[in-house]
C-alpha cells in the first residue's frame, strides 16, 4: 500500500519537525478513550498488520514525484522520504486480548518524525480489525458453539475491509468465510453453496439441486427459500435416493429469508420424517448476534450461521473512539488537555489481576516504571524496526483468544451492556505525572 | 485486486454452469431494495472503479493454483478461468445521479457464468461508493456552501475504504480530503492543518505556531484547542505582527473539541477585535450532517468542516440494502419470490419525469422494450466488455451530481425523513411479466 495513504498533515508536521531538529525519541499509545454502550469489552486485533505495514514503510519514487509536485516540499523533506524506513519500538497486547477503555493496545518509541508519520494508516489498521474482532466475539458468544460463517464482503467497505473482516472474525473464533481470497492469503477455511439465481436460472428447482449436487457430491448444502422453502426442502427429499445411489449424501439446507425459527422446525420435522438426521440446517440474511441469540432462546433447530453485512461493517457500532497519542517527547510526559478528550500522560502498561473464581477481575494502567504485580500486557513486538521473536500464526492467535474468553467474568459475557464495567484502575504514580504535566504546561 | 476476491460459491456455480452448457446471455441488476429511514435519496457512485474491475478482470496463475490446491474445481474450470475477460455489456446510471429504492442503477448482460461471478466484487465496489457519497450528500445540504474536506481515514474501514469515501464524497460536493493517496489517485484536492500532538512536542503552543508558519506560510491553518482554546488564539494574535512583518498571513484556526459554537463565536470575536477579519475558522470533531446544520442553526461563525468518522463509515447507515439479482436467462425474465424479498423481473430501464417546477417529480421502473416518455437513466457504459465513449472525468462527473441536487425537490432535501417519499411507480408491463413469470413457475 502506498506509503502516501496518509493524512497529509502528518508530512506537513515531518517537515516541521526536521526543520526544528526535533528528532529525539517520542513515544505514541493507540487507546480507545471510551467503549460504546453496546460494547462490554473489546478484543485486540491487526497487530500482525500494522507490524508488516510498520517494516515495510517506504516511499516509492512516483509517490515523491506526487509529493515534489502537489506537496510543497523541501528537497531536504524528499530526500529524507525517500530513505525513510521505520527503525522504531513497538509493544503491544497479543492479538485476541480482550481489553477495556484507557488501555493502550500498542505503543510506539521512534524518533518523532517517524512515530507521527505512521499514525494514520497505524489507527486504520489496527482500529478495523479490532471493530471487527468486537463484534464477531459477541456472535461467537450468542452461536454458543454452533458454526459461524462470514458471508459479509459484498457489504464490507472495498476489497481491504473485506479480508480483514474475515481475518479478524476468524481470530475471534468463526469457523470460516465465504470470501476465497481470505482464504489464500490467511489460510482461513472457505464455505460456499449457492445463491437465488443459481435456483432461478435453471428450469426448476430440483434441476439446480441435482446439478449442483453432481458438481459438489461432497455433502452439498441446498439453499431452499428461492420460492417456497417447505416445498423445496420437499423436493430435496424427493431427490435424495437418488442423489443416494449416486453416493451422494446430501450435507445441509440453507434458510435465507423469512421466520427463519418456524422454518427451520418445519424443516427440521420434514427431514427427519424423511430419516435425513443428519442433513443439517444452516441459516442467513440479516443476521447479528441479537438474532442469533433470539433464534436459539426460540429453540430453532439451526446448526449453523452465515453472518454478513453486521459482521463486515460492525453495524451496531460502525467505529470506535480510537486514538493515537503523544505520550512523551524527548523523555518528557506529554497530556492532550482538550475538552473531553484529555488523555493520560506517560510511557505506560496495562497489569491484569485474576480473582479466586479465576477470571480477569481487575486491569491497571500505570507507568512502566512502577513496579507491577499481575500480568503485562503490552508485549515487545518490534526493537529497532525489527521484530521480536516469531510472529504468531493465526491460528495461535485464535486459540489465545479462545482462552482469553474463557477468562472474561460471566457479567460481562453477555449481548446487553452489563451492570457494571469492568474495573480498570489509574495507578497512583500515572495520576501524580498528569498532575505534574499539567501543572509545567499553565 | 485478486480474482478470488469474491464469494467461493461464485465459482461453484460457475463450474455447474459450464458442467451443464448454461452460457446463454444472463440480465442482472443491481439495485437498493429499500432506502433506510435516514435517506431521501441516495447518490449512484462507484461505476468508474466497477467498469476498471470489469474490464481488467482476470485470473493470476497464483490465484489458479490455490483453487486447485483448495477448491477441488475441475481442469476444465480452471483452464476455463485461465483465459476468461468480461466481455459482456453494462448499463449503469452515470455516477452522481440521485436514485431511489426498486430502481436499478447498473445492468450486466454477459454470458450466465461471467455475469454471476461478477456479482461480490461489484456489489462490493458500487454499495460501499453508493453508500458514501449517499452520506456526504446530506453533509454538503447541511453546509450550506461551508467548505467541506473529508478527514475520516483513520477509522474508514481499511485502505480501500478511505480512497473511495475520499472520491465519493468529492463526488457528492466535499471540496477535498486529508488523505494523501486519494489526492494522488484521484486527483482530489488535499487539506491539512497539524495534529495535537505537534502541539505537544512543542516547548509552548506559541513555539508550535511560529514553527508550523514557517514551513507552511501561504495562509497556515493552526489548531487551537490542545490545551485551551481562547487563550491559543489569543498566543496566535501575539505573533501574529511578527510573522505578518516575514510576509506570512494567518489563514485560519480550527477547532477540535468543546462546545464548537460558542468557541467559534468566542473566537470570531477575539480574531475580528485584533483585525484578523480575514483569518477563517474551521472545525472537527465527531462532525456530521447533523451537528453541521445544529451549529449553522446557533449562527456559529465556522467557515468549513472536516467530517471523520461518520462521513467514511456512514456511521448512522454504515450498510444499505444493495444487491445484484438474475433478473433474465435466456431471454425468460426470471425472479425471486423469496419472502420479503420478492425482486421486479425483466430487463429494466428508469424512466425519470421532471413537474412543472422543474423539479425531478416521479420515476418509473418499466421494461427496456416498453415506450417511455422521459429521460432514460441507464446508459449504455460497455458492449462486448469495451467502453463505451470516454469516461466522464471525477470533475465532469461531480458537475453532473450538482446538477442532479439542484432537480431534487425542496421536500427531500432535509436531514429528517421526508413526509413522503419520491414517487417510484412501477409500469403496468412490469406488473403484467411479474405475473406471468409466477404463474411459470408455479
Amino acid at each position: 500500500m502506498s506509503a502516501l495513504l496518509t493524512d497529509l498533515y502528518q508530512i506537513t508536521m515531518l517537515q516541521t519537525y526536521l526543520d526544528e531538529d526535533m528528532t529525539a525519541p517520542a513515544v505514541f499509545e493507540l487507546f480507545v478513550r471510551k467503549l460504546p454502550a453496546q460494547r462490554n469489552f473489546l478484543v485486540a486485533a491487526g497487530m500482525e498488520q500494522v507490524l508488516r505495514f510498520l517494516e515495510t514503510f517506504s516511499f516509492s519514487e512516483a509517490e515523491l514525484a506526487w509529493l515534489r509536485e502537489h506537496g510543497n516540499f523541501s528537497s531536504r523533506v524528499l530526500e529524507h522520504l525517500r530513505t525513510l524506513r521505520f527503525k522504531g519500538d513497538v509493544d503491544a497486547m497479543p492479538e485476541g486480548t480482550v481489553f477495556f477503555a484507557d488501555e493502550p493496545i500498542i505503543r510506539i518509541t521512534a524518533p518523532l518524525p517517524q512515530a507521527q508519520l505512521m499514525e494514520s494508516r497505524l489507527l486504520n489498521l489496527a482500529h478495523f480489525e479490532t471493530l471487527i474482532a468486537s463484534k464477531a466475539a459477541r456472535a461467537v458468544l450468542a452461536a454458543s458453539g454452533r458454526r459461524l460463517v462470514d458471508f459479509g464482503m459484498r457489504r464490507a467497505h472495498g476489497a481491504e475491509a473485506a479480508l480483514l473482516a474475515a481475518r479478524a472474525a476468524y481470530l475471534a473464533g468463526f469457523d470460516g468465510t465465504a470470501t476465497a481470497e481470505a482464504g489464500r492469503r490467511f489460510g482461513i477455511p472457505v464455505f460456499g453453496t449457492m445463491a437465488h439465481s443459481f435456483v432461478q436460472a435453471h428450469a426448476s428447482e430440483q434441476a439446480a439441486f441435482e446439478a449442483f449436487a453432481r458438481v459438489r457430491p461432497n455433502r452439498p448444502t441446498f439453499l431452499v427459500d428461492t420460492y417456497d422453502t417447505e416445498a423445496a426442502v420437499a423436493k430435496l427429499i424427493d431427490v435424495a435416493p437418488a442423489l443416494a445411489c449416486d453416493g451422494i449424501a446430501i450435507g445441509g439446507v440453507r434458510l435465507d429469508s423469512g421466520d427463519l425459527a418456524a422454518h427451520a422446525k418445519a424443516v427440521r420435522g420434514l427431514l427427519d420424517a424423511a430419516g435425513l438426521k443428519d442433513v443439517t440446517i444452516f441459516a442467513s440474511g440479516n443476521l447479528d448476534e441479537h438474532r442469533i441469540a433470539a433464534l436459539l432462546a426460540d429453540a430453532a433447530p439451526i446448526d449453523g450461521f452465515g453472518v454478513g453485512t453486521a459482521l463486515d461493517t460492525s453495524s451496531d457500532v460502525p467505529a470506535i473512539d480510537a486514538v493515537y497519542k503523544l505520550q512523551s517527547y524527548a523523555g518528557v510526559a506529554r497530556r492532550k488537555r482538550s475538552e473531553g478528550k484529555a488523555t493520560w500522560p506517560g510511557i505506560k502498561q496495562v497489569v491484569r489481576h485474576l480473582g479466586n473464581n479465576g477470571c480477569i477481575e481487575r486491569d491497571v494502567v500505570q507507568l512502566e516504571v512502577e513496579p507491577r504485580d499481575g500480568e503485562a500486557l503490552l508485549r515487545p513486538c518490534m526493537r529497532g524496526g525489527r521484530r521480536v521473536g516469531a510472529a504468531p500464526t493465526l491460528e495461535e492467535s485464535r486459540a489465545y483468544h479462545t482462552r482469553q474468553m474463557a477468562l472474561l467474568p460471566a457479567a460481562l459475557r453477555v449481548l446487553q451492556p452489563a451492570r457494571e464495567a469492568y474495573r480498570v484502575d489509574i495507578s497512583p504514580g500515572l495520576r501524580t505525572l498528569a498532575r505534574e504535566v499539567d501543572a509545567a504546561v499553565s
